[in-house]
């Protein structure tokens, strides 16, 4: 049985809170943070406390904060014995200096307070400064999802650039497109089914195999015909960089 | 019974053609186009026949080849008795003229050789010139799909320019997400779930709700530390057009 303490009443938190929960495993002893949020994040029954009131026993802490907040929320804990993880994907584990048994458990997911997820599903990334404390870590991954990996901090910021590729960037693209129905009175869910299955081949073929359209084709006439159809010069500029890069990207390849 | 004749033999028409196959409704007449394809294809068994041969009494002939070809490949059949429409996202339906039972028959859907795809799911995009030939085109697209639409040229092309977007330019996301994980040893399956669930977000919630990430929250040390982090100029333009464009969306909307 590990016990953990979370720090921070945010999406990461109340989720982690949620997973933990499910687990005979995992015994939480308090979440501290804003107060507001509390009580939406314990429907579990877990007991909320005083940052003051920290049980000092905990086998784990896990500060599940804003990044510009960790380096503040971290002095708290420069006593204490138990293991102290952080949960983002682009804050270097040394950020937590000097405290010695110092990790990351960073689930690679995008988490919303109104979505349910599939915890099992996420991959969590893992690292921890004590090999003593490698078994622990990945004990406490274990009890909440089936996809763990051990990744160093300079991987692991690796991996947060590619997900703002795959999330943030590639539903700004979704955006663009919704934009276009909306303005034509066309149903963006038209577009689904499409969706589905661009994610489908890209994850089945590897994007570079699946690249289609007309900037790879070097199809000038039809990227002539759709930069005069986008209504302002943002979602010109948008078009044209984004081809430009395809051209170049698969020319090189030639 | 509807009798058809199929001009191509590119992806579309071998997905229309195997598609059409299991309709008692449809009886496919032919199949015209490069012959080296043709086998495979007509692997539902229909008979292949020459150009020269069209059977002038099918009612209706799919135009299924590549954008360039259509103004050709229509002079054909300028005396045909058959409604006459062709499959092309971006081509104005009038580029059939003069023929005058003219229509357009368009997959909303990205369409692979190696893939096989539920067509009962691909939403159908109908155009016609002559209101009596709505019923039978309507028909026709009844026989393998349930997502029926009637959109005009003007919208159709607006149509594909969003499915430029939502699959070229999202296909072109992830490939430089897996770029950077192929640059640093790390799998790209461990993206899956993050993609996965940002799809099944903005379907949901629609792409304005659920942008997140840096440059929404105009995070400049996070989009300063990813930028150092591209390899070349390239990825860096690209993170930067895109995350000013964010920028200027969610500014205006405040």
């Amino acid at each position: 049985m590990l016990s953990i303490i979370l720090i921070g009443t945010g999406n990461v938190s109340a989720k982690l809170a949620q997973a933990f929960s499910h687990s005979e495993d995992v015994k939480l002893l308090g979440i501290y943070g804003k107060k507001e949020r509390k009580g939406e994040i314990l429907s579990t029954g877990h007991e909320v406390e005083e940052i003051s009131d920290i049980d000092e026993s905990a086998d784990i802490i896990v500060i599940a904060v804003h990044d510009d907040a960790i380096s503040d929320v971290q002095k708290q804990f420069r006593s204490s014995n138990a293991l102290v993880v952080h949960t983002a994907g682009s804050i270097p584990m040394d950020d937590l200096l000097p405290i010695k048994r110092r990790g990351v458990f960073y689930p690679l997911q995008t988490l919303s307070a109104d979505r349910e997820v599939d915890f099992n599903t996420i991959p969590l990334c893992l690292e921890c400064a004590e090999t003593e404390d490698r078994k622990m870590l990945e004990q406490l991954a274990g009890t909440v999802s089936e996809s763990i990996s051990w990744v160093d901090s300079g991987k692991r910021i690796r991996l947060h650039l590619a997900a703002v590729f795959t999330n943030n960037f590639v539903n700004h693209m979704i955006r663009q497109a919704e934009k276009i129905c909306e303005a034509h009175d066309l149903p963006k869910e038209m577009l689904h089914p499409l969706l589905d299955e661009t994610v489908a081949k890209a994850k089945i073929l590897g994007a570079a195999n699946a690249q289609t359209g007309p900037a790879v084709r070097g199809d000038r006439s039809v990227i002539a015909k759709h930069l005069k159809l986008l209504p302002d010069t943002a979602q010109q500029e948008l078009y044209k960089t984004i081809s430009v890069s395809i051209q170049n990207e698969y020319e090189s390849q030639l």
